[in-house]
This record gives C-alpha cells, sequence and structure tokens, in this order.
C-alpha cells in the first residue's frame, strides 16, 4: 500500500502524539482522520476529519476504516479486538500492539529477540509476591501487567514491603515483579521501518524520569557508538519479526555490568516521547519518518544536526510558556491542552544548542 | 492584546499561507480560525474552526470577529472596507493592507519613507501609456494598479508596442507604467515586528521568478553584509510609519548602479514565498515570528543555520514528490490543493545544504 498526496491516514488516538502526526501528515499533503473518545482531544485541532467514539465501538470503528487508506495508533492500549477487526490495513500490524499491551508477554518476546532484559516473575497474587521478592531479592519493582504508562501501575518493593498491601496498591491485577537494575543511565532506541523493509534509527539520549515520568532526553547520550549501534541492530530485529512499519521504540537502562552493558525495559510501538528532540534535531522528525511509513514511502535522514535537549512541561511548567519564548535556544510546543493538572504533559521545549560537527562523526 | 495559549486566531483567507500560519499557530498551543470562501480552502485541514464566506459577507464576517482574540490575514487583497469593519483587533492594522492593494499608492508610500523605486507613472488610458513611454522610455512594465499576484496583470512594452492594445490586454483597468530596471538580482527582506515595536530579520535570498512566478529562493543570497542591513533598516522604517505588527516583505531589484544599489519593487504585508526556507533554515520560521507577533508575543531568533534553497512546486512540479523523498537533503512541504493546473503553486521543497558557520558570521 502506497498513499499518494491527498490521501488520507486514519489515527487511533487523539492525544499530543496524534497532534504531531497529524501536522507531520498535513506537511507531506496527506490528509489526516482521529479517532478518539474524547471530544476534546488535542489532535482534533489539527486534523481534517475526527470521530468521537468509543474504542470498542464497532461500528464507529468500522465507518472510520472505510473512510481511510490505512490506520495507525498513538496510543498502544487501543484493545487488539478492536484492531484487528478493522478492515482497513493496520500500520504497525496488530501484532505489535498485542505484544506492548503485556509487561509479561513483552518481556518474554523482546528475551526471544536476543534483547537483555531484566529477571523478572509473574505475580497474581500476594503470595506469588513474597515468593518472588525471595528469587528475586529486594529491591524489586512491582508492575501491572497491563495499561501503565507514565510510572502508572508501579510500585518500589522493598524487604519490609507488606505483600499484600503492595498487591491492593497496584488494583489487585495480574502483575510482574522485576529485579531493580543498578542502572548508571537511561537511554532509548527510537527507529523506524519502512514497508520495504529498510530501518532508520536517531541517536540513542540520555533520559531522566521523576515519578515514573520523563523530565528530559539530553543529546549527545550516554553510549559509545558500538553500543549505540548494537542498540539499533538490536532494535531493529525486534521491528523485523514484527514485520513492523512505522516508529517502534525501546527504553534502555545503560548498566555498568560489562556482562549486559545495554537491558531493554519497555518497547513502544509508536512515536515516543524521548524522540520528541527530533523535531528541532533532526533533518526529519520522528512524526515525519512514522507517517512516511505508513504511507509507504521512503524515510528520511535521522541525521541529529545540533546538541540539543528536550524537556518535557508537566503540570504547572507549562506556565513557563512565556519565559520559553523569551530564550532564543528554546523551542516550544504546547500540545493545545486546556487546564493542566500534576501530572499531565502539556507540551515540551526543544534548547537547541551547537550545530554537530559533521565531520567529525563516524 | 496579548494572547494565551488556548486562544484563538482568526485568519482571513484559507490558502497555503493560512495553511502554514495555522500550523505554526497550533505548535504554538493556539487555535486558528480559518475564513475563506472556497470550501475547498488548503488551510482549513489544519486549523480548529473555519468559516466558508465572502469577504464582503458582513454578518459572517462579524460572527467570525466575534469567535477570535485578533484577527490576521494571509491575501493582501482582502476588501480594506471589510477589515476596517471588525470589531476586533486586526494586525497587521488596516492602512498596511491599503497601501500594498494599490501599487501607485504604494509606491508613493514607499519613496515616502525614504525607499528608492522605479519611475513610474499612473496611466488611466492608452494615450496616458504613450506619454508614460516618451518619458520614461522602452522597454517600460505596465502593471495593473490593484489585484495583481504572481505575475498577473503586467506586460512588457517596446516601442513598437501598441498602446491601445496593451492597455487592453490588461483589462483596461487603472494602472502604473514603470521604468525597466536593468538589475543584477532579485532578493527580498523578509521582517517581523512585535506589538512592542521590536524587529527581526531575516537573512535575504537571491530570488529567481520565470513568466513572473517565484521559482527559487537561494540562500546565502547577493548582498553584502552593509546593504543587506540597509535593506531590512528601511523594511523597518515602512513597518514603523504603519505602526506594522506581523510579517512584512519588500522586494527588491539589485542594481549595478551604485547611485542606487537597491530599489523597492514590491511590498506584501503578511508571510512571504520568499520566506519558505525560513522553515526549514532559520531557528524560528516567518509563520511562527508572524503568529508570535500577531498573539503579542516576543518574536524568535531568526538566525539562519544552513545554506539552503527553496524551490517552489508549480503546477506539474508536485508530480515529483516521490523523488524529492528519496533525497536526504530533500525537505518537502505540499499544500494539500487537489488538482493542480499551470501556474498553481502546489508546494515547495528546501534543500537543505552546508551548516552555516557561526563562527565566520559578523
Amino acid at each position: 500500500m502506497i498513499l499518494s498526496p491527498g490521501d488520507t491516514i486514519g489515527i487511533l488516538g487523539g492525544g499530543q502524539l496524534g497532534r504531531m502526526m497529524a501536522m507531520a501528515a498535513a506537511r507531506l499533503g496527506l490528509d489526516c482522520h482521529i479517532y478518539a473518545p474524547d471530544a476534546a482531544s488535542p489532535a482534533f485541532s489539527v486534523a481534517r476529519h475526527h470521530t468521537v467514539g468509543a474504542y470498542d465501538d464497532a461500528a464507529a470503528l468500522a465507518a472510520f476504516a472505510a473512510s481511510v487508506k490505512v490506520i495507525t495508533y498513538e496510543f498502544e492500549n487501543v484493545p487488539v479486538a478492536s484492531v484487528e477487526g478493522l478492515s482497513t490495513l493496520v500500520r504497525p500490524a496488530p501484532p505489535a500492539l498485542a505484544v506492548a499491551q503485556d509487561r509479561l508477554a513483552e518481556k518474554a518476546f523482546l528475551a526471544d529477540c536476543g534483547l537483555p532484559v531484566a529477571r523478572h516473575r509473574a505475580v497474581d497474587s500476594a503470595a506469588d509476591i513474597a515468593d518472588a521478592i525471595a528469587e528475586l531479592g529486594a529491591p524489586a519493582i512491582l508492575k501491572t501487567r497491563r495499561m501503565g504508562y507514565d510510572g502508572k501501575g508501579q510500585a518500589r518493593l522493598t524487604a519490609d514491603t507488606d505483600p499484600a498491601a503492595a498487591f491492593d496498591a497496584i488494583g489487585a491485577a495480574p502483575a510482574i515483579l522485576e529485579e531493580m537494575i543498578p542502572f548508571t543511565a537511561e537511554t532509548s532506541t527510537v527507529l523506524a521501518r519502512a514497508a520495504d523493509d529498510r530501518t532508520v534509527a536517531y541517536d540513542a539520549p540520555a533520559n531522566h524520569h521523576a515519578d515514573g515520568i520523563l523530565r528530559r532526553s539530553v543529546l549527545p547520550g550516554p553510549l559509545d557508538p558500538t553500543t549505540e549501534a548494537a542498540a539499533a541492530e538490536m532494535v531493529a530485529a525486534v521491528a523485523a519479526r514484527l514485520d513492523y512499519v512505522g516508529v517502534l521504540a525501546i527504553e534502555w537502562f545503560v548498566s555498568a555490568d560489562p556482562a549486559r552493558p545495554l537491558i531493554a525495559n519497555e518497547m513502544a510501538p509508536r512515536v515516543h516521547n524521548t524522540g520528541h528532540w527530533t523535531e528541532d534535531g533532526a533533518i526529519t522528525s520522528q512524526f515525519e519518518n512514522h507517517i512516511r511509513a505508513v504511507a509507504g514511502w521512503p524515510l528520511g535522514a535521522t541525521t541529529r544536526l545540533v546538541d540539543i535537549t528536550m524537556q518535557n512541561l508537566i503540570g504547572a511548567d507549562a506556565d513557563d510558556w512565556a519565559r520559553h519564548l523569551e530564550n532564543p535556544a528554546a523551542r516550544l510546543h504546547l500540545y493545545g491542552k486546556g487546564a493542566h493538572r500534576p501530572g499531565r504533559k502539556m507540551g515540551h521545549v526543544n534548547f537547541v544548542g551547537r550545530p554537530v560537527d559533521s565531520s567529525a562523526k563516524g
């Protein structure tokens, strides 16, 4: 499936990722139709068409699918059954979604692709938690298997934690317990894979989280060129196994242990917050490359042009917009969300630094 | 008037300039309401609100004005009376529109601001044309006073031209005859002026026209730094006289005559085709700076980052989109117009070259 300018891409999900995808599509002469349950979805404001509908409304989804040439998503928690039932081509294909929706399945899949992952155990009860801590040691991280993002559904357990209270705190839902990785840095590989199987990867930033939410991505990042290339190869292998079309991100722990310098933490079958720097720091943004891939078009160059720091504007951070406008190095991105509340991603700022000396690159 | 994120800007005109302005606004968290007579206006696809209405429909314009915080325009041929009748603040203010709509008034105004302009005479009849040619010499350029753009309403007259036929060819409308300037290059100053009177100017490209339509803008351009700064000062003077808020462009002939190295050719009270390179070559694009100005916000840096060539995709040029996607240095912009026809601007490509050596700049 190769689209032509003027064709329409369907996007499931109407948040900031869908919004930035729709803007990238518009620049390339492609229209978007956004499907999302919330009538105040930020992506609606920049797309030619939108539908307010629930992700399990089969009739509304069918009408949406009939109106577009190809469908993609900005949100990995769209029900797999809804996506599988669509009559229109979905890129990336539903198996990527299924894998990413279950932390246990995801870890097994990544390990099977040859990626190092944290030791972990499935836990379905307080008793399982006690057994898993005995096996993996403490501290350890308890995470719900499904519907987690931005640190939601996670808890750090110590040897003193009451397993029953911990299990209740995450909603007594199916979960996994992971060993605590003593990482020296966090990074991520954002890779795009085209319908013709070619891949391109962006430079891997140093990612800084607080309270489970990404705060900053800093380029250049923490990896030496050999390790960075190895990370990109592993993500390309994952993408190939899924016959993936679009942008795929894997977050890594960088470990001091030379036996496993990189440990895969999470996979996101979509454009990723740690790739937002690409809008102002790379020749082609992650959003444009996702749209190019979904359209069946060739990918654009991912060359990084400048040193750059992406900073998320979370909750009341967005009140600083006027200060960022005064900074000549700051590129402000606001998502058009109405009220801010704690933890809500309202926008981001890319602080553009020195040009990359291309003559010095390998 | 200072807008806040979430506020709505009204834009009169729904073409590619309005489209790119709306995308710049969205990135900054501002909504747009586009008002245009054509239901297939390209800007509608990327704006939160739109109204299909005639530029002289007072009721529709009043409803539009009531829905927005401030109004701007992408098109200088909006009737001045319509704009003057609006109850909402218009930026740039209507006098800029009035001046730009009449070539004779524009030349008088620019000359009064101290800008060199071509010698010219008003002509309202075939007899006037003969008199003007006798005075200015031949060849000379006949231009309608109103509603001209992209070379429309213009004709090159020689000593052999029949004045009556020439006058009929431009519709026997009020016109001016201009001396032919033996220019060595064409350039333009694209300047933004904020509500606090501060101005920023972009580097001046070498502009290449064919058949009256801009084909390419090439940076670095033809001016030495002193002349380029003088040009920007002249445009700042024009903007100050109009108490202008927004982006203002003046096109210049570069002359070999040392007595008048720059001759002002045309003024555009809006973002300008010769500024499209700024989307991929400057820290802040002309579209973002126009929106910042209209919003009452501070302007962004205009620093040029790379050598760059903007090429318009006119008519069937747009069929080359797939070839441009294969070029890693090409940044493709398509306007979402349906069918192409000769002379229609369908998109543009920015060819990104070498980084500007900022240490070498004055």
